[in-house]
């Protein structure tokens, strides 16, 4: 599977996956879920910064991005993070929709799709 | 980055990302959202063939497609209008689940990735 | 579209499609609903292997996966379904959130993009 590349792996998933140009990145959501759902989805989106840097990819390259959040009604608080952090950068493809995390805290979870 | 291609941008999204011959749209919802769940979704899938025809894809070309609910229990309505669009085309690889969305008046969405 | 390939094909979709060396699967559930959450989530997994070698790959090369679950409280008991089945392979990228199904005995439901 030398075609393959999986980075930061536990036993549940792997944070990074490259295959033929692609990355594909895991579901992130913040390590400080005190903050609220601007604070959350800026601590998400910086992690992705890390996480592309890993795959050799960054914000730019960015495919395509599912977001999910516990409470909808705060998506435009989740968008002042969104566009605070692409900084002028040209978005990638997106959908929006609320759902239900394993941890009661959890505001909002990102998953992206990346050019490397 | 000549090669990812962003069209139909906004401050927030692309709606249409074009990398290595795939396209990956955003989440597509109806304009009109006084129609019902039948409706909505044959204006999505309306939009979809418009920008697929922009990334010079078409339905036949859908690789694969995540179908966001309101109200899962109007999955036939929905599933009816899916195969009037298709009309006879081979079908892509598809899921579809219950959500909750940012208007309350959404009643399907849909994301789209596409071969180009 | 010879480029294209799309396997066990129902009217409404595709249960496997195969594009420039990836495989998108359709979202998979459990054919046997009587079944809790780990029962439903190994039966997805089989599925899962069986449909892969369809597309002449396996659980290692699988890139991401989306998984919903109706009663997200209960991840736990998927994750023990998904870690008995990955037996030791490298896991591939995922995300895991609550949403509601078209058949209430559902209790989840994965789809996977895979290298092939």
């Amino acid at each position: 599977m030398s075609d393959i590349q999986k980075l930061e792996t536990n036993e549940k998933l792997s944070r990074v996956v490259i295959h033929q140009g692609v990355a594909y990145l895991s579901g992130l959501t913040a390590d400080d879920r005190s903050a609220d759902t601007f604070g959350q989805t800026l601590q998400v989106l910086r992690k992705a910064d890390i996480l592309l840097g890993k795959a050799q990819s960054d914000k730019s390259k960015i495919l395509s991005a599912q977001i999910w959040m516990r409470d909808i009604n705060e998506f435009d608080e989740m968008n002042r993070a969104w566009t605070t952090w692409l900084d002028g950068t040209v978005p990638p493809a997106r959908a929006t929709v609320g759902a239900t995390f394993a941890l009661a805290d959890i505001r909002v979870e990102i998953q992206f799709t990346a050019a490397v």
